[in-house]
């Protein structure tokens, strides 16, 4: 059976969430303090409507000299983020994520955020779903000629 | 046969080095312009003393407010990494990186940098051996059985 977004991937997440007239020092302590790469934008109706990460602060914060106390999420984070649905499969979400270089998204439900999906979660059920599936398929053969 | 880090997971790279004297402005124009997540660090021999990633350009930069054209990458880099040999092979590298949290690392022959493997490399290369794998145990079982 193939695996869902939810409840194979991830299940009910504490969402990390800020809004886009935050700072990225406090996008930055964040991360840091919950020990995660990617941060969802809420509007005030707790909408999604960004996503900022690691990659976003180095690259459009860092190396373009903005101030990190001065410079809110809205001016790095990226608006309208695609986002996964619970139901999605895993291999869909995967081949998504890597056809077009996202390493986080937002799982989505209607107007509800229920969680962040990485890249590396996803490659983590791929490869043990595969294990599985060789072990079985393995298991099929020697059966099949222990019995011969 | 087990698939080792060279030349299965990457071949020659060209190295985004830096000097642990550079700015940590100077190592996110380097991430940015080259499109990559992490920089070894040379020492004046090319030996690798260090790497820096957008992670720690986040938490140990942006989050401790310090400005990245005043603060050296010695400040923030990871000291003496861990380091693959080009002979390790991939399934090793993959248990590695997963067991200490570790996303990127530099290859090391010798005191000589000749790359640097991100565990996504892996991921995908333990993907691709595992379908592969599947795929030709599967052709064995139904060649078996059509054959019966």
């Amino acid at each position: 059976m193939q695996r869902t977004i939810i409840p194979d991937i991830i299940e009910k997440q504490t969402i990390c969430s800020l809004k886009k007239s935050n700072t990225i020092f406090e996008a930055a302590t964040m991360m840091c303090s919950a020990n995660i790469a990617a941060i969802v934008i809420f509007d005030d109706a707790s909408k999604v409507i960004g996503i900022v990460t690691e990659r976003d602060l180095t690259r459009r914060g860092i190396a373009k000299c903005l101030d990190p106390k001065k410079t809110a999420i809205e001016e790095i984070m990226t608006k309208n983020p695609e986002t996964l649905s619970p139901n999605d499969t895993a291999n869909d979400a995967l081949e998504l994520m890597q056809i077009r270089h996202f390493r986080h998204l937002p799982v989505v439900e209607g107007e509800t955020c229920l969680g962040v999906v990485s890249i590396r979660d996803l490659f983590v059920a791929a490869k043990t779903a595969l294990e599985e599936n060789l072990r079985e398929t393995e298991a099929f053969v020697f059966g099949d000629r222990y019995g011969a």
